[in-house]
C-alpha cells in the first residue's frame, strides 16, 4: 500500500492565511501535498475591502485576493499577475488605497454573477496551485461580547464590526456572526469532507480564524469529516483583540467557540512563552503538541520554509502511522 | 512569386478604431492579414479616462482598452477577460463609471513602469490578435481653433481639451497638440515602417483620427513608409466636432492637416450623400475612391463583416497588381 499525499483545507484570512498557504504551496510543489483549498473569512469591514463592501454590498475581497496571491504559480506569468493584483493605488484621489486585485475580483463578481466561478477565474489567471473559496456567500458582520469597556469591570459590551473588534481596548469574551447562519459555498463543505488535513490559523484569532468555525454549515462539516485538524498557534499576542493572551488561552478560546471539532495536533514555536500551560490545555482536549521552529528568527512572522517542514513532519508521521496500521 | 499577406497598422481611437480592428481581426483569423498593430490616440480627457488622467497623470487608458478588447482572441478565455475588462462599475460611489480594464491598465503601468510592456501584458491576457500601442508616451492635450463662437463670425477662438472640442457649437478650423512634439513609442514608428497598409479612420475626425497625424515622429514615419494609406470615411457627420461636414470636407480636412502623407484609397459606403464631391476631392489628392457597403443597414455604424470584405478587396487587388508587376 502506498501512502496517498494529503488533501489540505486551510482556514483563516489576511497575513496569517497567506503564511500557511505559502508553506502549503511549497509542499504542493514538492508533491508532498496533493491538493490545497483555502476557506477565507469574509467579515472584513476596513480599508479597501470595507469601502467596496459599502459601495457594492459585496463580499470583502481583500483576504481572498491575498490567499490567491499566496498560491500563485512560480512562473513569470503567475508572479507578474500576482504583483499586479497586489498593486495598491497611491495618490490622493478616489482610488487611493484600493488594491487592483480587489477591484478585479469585484468586477468579476458583477460580470459573472457567481462568487466561486469568479475566484476560479482569478486562480487560473495566476496559475494558482490551489483553490480559494469564501467562508460564506454573503458579507458577514462580526459581533463580540467584550468586558472591561464599561465602568463595571464585569459588565459586557457588544462591539460590532471587524475593525472595532480588532482594535478594542477591552477583553473579548466571545464572537458571533450576523447573520448567524449564512449560506456556505457547497464547494467549501465538499472540500472539508474530502480533506485529509484541516489547518486552522495562524492569524487574527477572533477576526480571521474563529469566524470560519462559526458558520454552521462549515462547523458541521468540520465536526463530521475524517480529516485531522492541526491548529497553528500565533507567534505573539495581537494588540487589541488578543492583548495579554498566551498560547494556552488562544487554544482554550478556540475550543470554547467550537467544542465539537476534535483537534489532532497543536503546532507551536518552541521559543514561545507559556508552553507548559499550552501543553496542559492541549492534553485536556486530547491534542498532541508539536514544537517546531516556524518563526522568521527575531520576528513574530511565520517562515513559509520552516512552516512547510513542520507541516511535512505532521502529515508524514500520520501517513506512516496509517501505513503501519494497514 | 507568392503574394505576402499584408501587415496593417490602424490609427484612431474609441468606437471607430474598435470597428476597423474588429474587421481586421476577421482577416487575421482567415489569414488574409499577417499582422495588426493599433496606434491609439491618447488625448481623451473625459469620463473614466479623464478621471484617471487627473488622479495619476497617466495616459488616458480607455481607447487603448477598447482596442485591446476588439482584438481579443475568440476563445472562452479571451472573450471572458475582454468582457471583464470592458465591465463598467455602476452604483453611486467613488468607482461609479470606471471601467475595470482602465484600472487594470493604469495599475500595470504603475507596477511595471513601461507603457508598451504593460499593454503587451493585457494583450497576452486577452490572447489578442495584434498589438496595441499609444500614439505618444505622454498624455496629450488637444487645442482647436474654432470660429463661430465669438460675436464676430470670422473671429477664431481657442478651444482646449478633447471633451470641449468634441462638443463645440462652433466650426473647427484646425487642431494641434500640446505638447506639440511628444515622444512616440519606437514600436509604433517601427510598425509604420514595416507595414504594407495603413488604415486611418473611421472615428471622431478631429479628436481621434487626426491627432495621430499631428505627432511629428509618426507623421514622418507615415510620409516615408512604403505602406499604402487607406482612409475609411465615417458614415455620418458627428454632432459637435463635424456638424455639417460632408465626406469631401472630411477628406479635405485630413489632407490639410497632413498634406505630406499620400493617400492610396478612400473607402466610402455608397449610401452616403455627397459622393460626387468626395470623388473630386479624392481625385485631387491622387487617391482612388472605393465604394463598398460597410454600414450596418439603417445605422451609422460600420459592420465588421462587410468592412473586412472591403479591406480584403483593397489589399488583394493591390497584391494582385504587385504579383502582375513581378
Amino acid at each position: 500500500m502506498t501512502t496517498r499525499n494529503p488533501k489540505v483545507v486551510a482556514f483563516g484570512g489576511g497575513h496569517g492565511l497567506h503564511a500557511s498557504l505559502s508553506a502549503l504551496r511549497l509542499l504542493e510543489e514538492s508533491k508532498e501535498v496533493a491538493d490545497i483549498t483555502a476557506v477565507v473569512t469574509v467579515a472584513d469591514n476596513g480599508g479597501s475591502s470595507g469601502r467596496l463592501r459599502k459601495e457594492f454590498d459585496v463580499l470583502p475581497p481583500g483576504d481572498l485576493r491575498m490567499a490567491l496571491a499566496a498560491l500563485c504559480g512560480r512562473s513569470n506569468w503567475g508572479e507578474t499577475w500576482a504583483s499586479v493584483l497586489q498593486h495598491r493605488f497611491a495618490g490622493s484621489g478616489e482610488l487611493n488605497g484600493h488594491n487592483l486585485g480587489n477591484l478585479l475580483i469585484v468586477g468579476l463578481w458583477e460580470q459573472l454573477g457567481d462568487h466561486v466561478q469568479a475566484l476560479d477565474w482569478v486562480g487560473r489567471l495566476l496559475g494558482a496551485r490551489g483553490r480559494v473559496l469564501p467562508m460564506a456567500l454573503v458579507p458577514m458582520d462580526l459581533v463580540a461580547d467584550v468586558h472591561g469597556l464599561a465602568e463595571d469591570p464585569k459588565a459586557t459590551t457588544e462591539v460590532r464590526g471587524q475593525v472595532a473588534i480588532a482594535t478594542t481596548s477591552g477583553v473579548i469574551d466571545s464572537i458571533r456572526l450576523v447573520p448567524e447562519d449564512p449560506p456556505a459555498a457547497p464547494e467549501a463543505v465538499q472540500a472539508i469532507a474530502d480533506a485529509d488535513w484541516i489547518v486552522l490559523g495562524p492569524g487574527s484569532w477572533y477576526t480571521s480564524v474563529l469566524p470560519n468555525l462559526m458558520v454552521p454549515a462549515l462547523r458541521e462539516a468540520l465536526a463530521t469529516t475524517s480529516a485531522k485538524v492541526v491548529v497553528v498557534m500565533n507567534l505573539d499576542e495581537q494588540a487589541g483583540e488578543t492583548q495579554g493572551l498566551g498560547p494556552a488561552e488562544h487554544l482554550a478560546v478556540l475550543v470554547q467557540h467550537a467544542p465539537e471539532i476534535p483537534i489532532h495536533t497543536v503546532l507551536v514555536d518552541p521559543e514561545m512563552d507559556g508552553l507548559s500551560d499550552l501543553r496542559q490545555t492541549a492534553a485536556a482536549c486530547d491534542a498532541r503538541l508539536l514544537e517546531h521552529v516556524v518563526a522568521v528568527p527575531g520576528t513574530a512572522r511565520h517562515d513559509p520554509e520552516t512552516l512547510s517542514k513542520a507541516f511535512a513532519a505532521i502529515f508524514a508521521e500520520t501517513g506512516a502511522q496509517q501505513a503501519a496500521r494497514a
